[in-house]
């Protein structure tokens, strides 16, 4: 067997999630749909992070094994084009690549980065409606940054994990940055919060932006995130930031 | 009466274009309805620029007039905000202004600045697919520069407006400035085509970026932009770009 990746950007409105499920429309059901098509044979694929319903993604990879040869008298280029012409519009396949043979997308990947769009004013965006998350008025971003500070590290993040995500499970991640920047989007002043680690539990950079946005509102102060983590309870933690905002950049290997 | 003027922006998919028609969803259809409640009179609206089906806008700019004292005991906040809750969700309204009593939101703007949006990638963009041209391939931007300088100054555009909105009509006007550049929205990077000028025609700006992209793309030399300006015939320009791409960027009075 042949162990290759792909690099994809998707529009999370559409489908149901990443992860594959009967009847529905999902990114995973829409790639192994193509492969399937492309390679004449049912082609199984890994990724590097799960994304929820409704959640982007701009820089998602995918692994899949081939037999050898398979690839062969294909160019990437040509191969590109059959992918992106064979998924739904919302996909969009930039890039093929060889790897080692037991290379998994999920598993070697040392740190995924995501960031999540906030649009904090009275009136909602225009253009950037349909990926950010309008949080009327205004937020406090240096209070946020204070309360991001208590995430930074290794900690068990089962109050930023979907309760039954956690159950049994081991709930310890590293998060290595929590950063929040102002960024002009087609005119539209947007907040980004970008956070990198290791990995991330189900639902759980939602719940660090829910939670933050609760700090940055002047809700809650930023001790207060301090208190989330050691409680180790997910009612402790704030609401989680609706999906439309939240797009999985990047994933380093 | 009194004279206000309100800034506007809209995302322009879901309209057929800005002016009133009977019986379809357009921009002004939508401010003057609501208008009519808030003040629960007929109220006629003149805009700066009339886009067309599917443009967006940034900075449309609306004057309307109403009699003295209607706008007493209302504060700018409340009054926008009942503005957007009586308009379709693709359009905000983002400012209210008091000005003079003949003031024209059409004739008393000095200029107008489009901005025209273009992916030029192989693969479509996800984020930007809304607001953009997807013209696949590079652009070789130096060759539109030199393009678009044959047209900086005071010409007769006929060649780029509508025929039928040209029939019998003034056709001059005067274009400042024609700027490229790149700038990266959602990691994706898009070339910019702002066009600044006096007064513009029916359909001249997206003629102007049609006729540009055939220069980018290499089927036409810059010196044929001269050409076409001259024949002051709409069938010498190049296509129009579609509406999707191109937002009413500011107006200056």
């Amino acid at each position: 067997m042949e162990t290759y990746s792909l690099n994809i950007a998707y529009n999370g409105e559409p489908f149901c999630g990443f992860a594959r499920q009967p009847g529905l429309l999902t990114v995973q059901g829409e790639l192994e749909h193509a492969l399937a098509l492309v390679f004449r044979d049912e082609i199984e694929t890994t990724c590097a992070g799960r994304t929820d319903s409704g959640v982007h993604a701009r820089g998602q990879v995918v692994s899949f094994a081939v037999p050898d040869g398979a690839m062969e008298g294909r160019s990437p280029q040509r191969f590109l084009r059959s992918m992106n012409a064979l998924t739904h519009d919302g996909i969009v396949v930039t890039c093929l690549e060889r790897r080692p043979n037991d290379f998994s997308a999920r598993f070697d990947a040392r740190s995924r980065e995501y960031r999540y769009f906030l649009y904090p004013h009275e009136a909602p965006p225009i253009f950037m409606e349909a990926f950010s998350w309008h949080v009327s008025g205004e937020l406090d971003l240096d209070a946020m940054r204070a309360g991001a500070a208590h995430l930074i590290g290794e900690h068990d993040f089962k109050s930023f994990c979907m309760a039954a995500s956690a159950e049994g499970r081991r709930t310890y991640r590293c998060v290595n940055e929590i950063s929040l920047f102002g960024e002009t989007t087609m005119g539209e002043r947007l907040v980004v919060v970008k956070i990198v680690g290791n990995a991330f539990l189900h639902s759980m950079v939602r719940s660090i932006v829910g939670t933050l946005v609760a700090v940055g509102r002047g809700r809650r102060d930023p001790e207060w995130v301090a208190s989330v983590l050691e409680a180790r309870d997910r009612t402790a933690a704030g609401e989680n930031a609706p999906a439309k905002g939240l797009v999985l950049w990047k994933v380093d290997y």
